[in-house]
């Protein structure tokens, strides 16, 4: 058999790395600040860089915090704002990784439907009635990893609205937001609700190279000051090389080129994907992204993702379960990220699992 | 008054730092394997140091765990390995933040008298002889941090017959081991001992540059495993392209010549602390270290360490007080290291310093 498919790593192909620019900001951020980028830095990151995204998110630089990628922010967050039985408001699926650290963090995990247009601020508000109102509502509002779904400006309002109200604090994650197909940018929440409610959390590993390790997070200023003790005691600092290489690359204006570079190669390799829906059985349900990384599916009743991971993971092609993005439940589900491979294995990867599954789905009803 | 000398930080000094050398070595390195640096790896770090590092040290590459410098493994280690309430033998005085971890963790920690020939295994032995003992000893037998003590030989054999005895694992941390001023190597706990009963930890911090934060740990197969699942569920990746740029150096064969300036740096500086040692009161006790980066003062009974801390800072100098590297205790004791600055400024940090004490050894004999 041929090789092996991953359609289940959420990560940019090798074509959206650009080694060349990496070495040559590397070079550049040595020899405009070598001393400070190989000393021991603090633990809030590379102060050029801070400072760059203070002034881009329009905060103070103390409130920037960088760490080696925003998945570590999360956990620090976890470990240092909250404590074990707090809620924490998710999406339902939410970022499989971030559900597995709050269960870790014995938190009290409330999930929130999902629809194409974001998380159900109406669920999350009969919740808060319920009195059973969140102390964080973590969301990823575009391009949600993993729905793909897109939060709609009325319901950004709204979910804003029940933070006021019930006083809870909101993580914005949005790794994914610039990387739009079609369509206007929305607000976001961060914006819309200023960095008193609202924290605002992202990284350069889906723009730029995951590899490098940089993420960080926007936060209160005591938020932020108890992030950088709890991440000196544990690492002393970040990494720094990385992160003046970013500086670097973003303060000579390549990030733009950057963004527009892996937009392209991810709309060629979502339309491949789009075109092999139809190879699904009849029933399953999809709503095509504009943006990021990931589609969604759901099979039609009576399937399960779940058990038909083995079978197709055997014919050549590998995807996440949606199971694993839920608290409970989600087998009819599957994540499938496009991101990772080329067009050509897109459409190859989408034929073997067409095949496995319509095979499946004749099966359920024979 | 002119700027304040730090004798606090145990980091190298500018001059250690090749920038061009990193450069170098990142762009060969990225052009080399620039797809698996700049995409997202595993929690284990990257390959072909792991293996170059297991080579080394003479075990499989699946007990190779790189991380964002040492202290991450070693907080990593407590997290996974350890439970609240163990016992963990340190050195006293021990490098202050795996102490503030260990508190951090509950862990119950037993503390071993330093002396100039490292940890008193007389110690260590009454307290297993008492049914104290430990389930892990964690130690830096060479140039320790803080007490810059080296552990003899003959006592690195009697610590081992305890582990062996009673069934303790050893975590050496050995950072300092290669920049040696004088005298033979020692054989390491790792190699005496083997990779059942010890684990080994290092960085390239203290030889290569601290910015990088790349360190790692050799661990039974188990123990690394768990390690990097750890890692992976908290940063996922430690950040590629600082591993990439140390395989690199190390690969072309740089090290040895780093560590060769490193030593000569820090010996000059050494040197010049030992010769202001003649600035201190009279009674000072201080063993002048044959490598690392730190010189190690007890104070005339009477004095405190604790208490000079501001009339010398104020008088433009710091230090790290001895008593934050002891559970308790430790008043008399201070922490200089001599690796941060020139030699002109230990000189001039040592004639302040100096003269701070002297002034309160009178006070005090008046």
């Amino acid at each position: 058999m041929s090789t092996t498919i991953s359609l289940a790593r959420g990560a940019p192909c090798p074509e959206a790395l650009d080694a060349h620019l990496i070495a040559r900001c590397t070079a550049a951020a040595l020899e405009a600040d070598g001393v400070r980028l190989l000393s021991y830095g603090t633990g809030q990151g590379y102060a050029p860089l801070r400072e760059r995204l203070a002034a881009q998110h329009g905060v103070e630089p103390g409130q920037v915090f960088i760490t080696n990628g925003s998945l570590q922010a999360f956990v620090l967050l976890l470990s240092t704002h909250l404590s074990p039985g707090d809620r924490v408001a998710v999406e339902e699926p939410t970022y499989d990784r971030a559900l597995l650290q709050l269960v870790r963090h014995r938190m009290d995990v409330l999930p929130v439907p999902v629809d194409e247009d974001g998380l159900d601020p109406g669920a999350l508000a009969e919740a808060c009635a319920d009195g059973r109102a969140p102390r964080l509502l973590y969301t990823i509002p575009n391009f949600q990893n993993p729905s793909g779904a897109t939060l709609s400006e009325e319901r950004r309002h709204a979910v804003l609205e029940l933070a006021e109200r019930h006083g809870f604090l909101i993580l914005e994650d949005d790794p994914y937001g610039r990387l739009r197909f079609s369509g206007a940018h929305l607000p976001g929440l961060f914006e819309l609700g200023g960095p008193q409610r609202v924290m605002f959390t992202s990284s350069f590993s889906k723009t730029v190279a995951p590899g490098l390790r940089v993420g960080y997070v926007v936060a209160p200023p005591e938020i932020s000051a108890s992030l950088a003790a709890a991440a000196n005691r544990t690492y002393i600092s970040p990494s720094l090389l990385a992160q003046g290489a970013i500086e670097q690359l973003v303060g000579d204006g390549h990030l733009d080129a950057c963004v527009r570079r892996v937009t392209r190669l991810m709309r060629e390799r979502r339309d491949a994907m789009v075109d092999g829906l139809d190879q699904m059985p009849e029933g399953t349900r999809c709503v095509p992204p504009s943006g990021g990384f990931f589609c969604w599916l759901t099979l039609p009743e009576g399937m399960s993702a779940d058990a038909l991971h083995g079978p197709a993971r055997e014919a050549g092609v590998v995807y996440v379960k949606g199971s694993d993005c839920f608290l409970s439940g989600g087998e009819r589900t599957l994540r499938l990220a496009y991101s990772g491979v080329g067009p050509d294995d897109v459409t190859e990867g989408m034929r073997r699992l067409g095949s496995v599954f319509r095979a499946a789905a004749v099966a359920a009803t024979a």
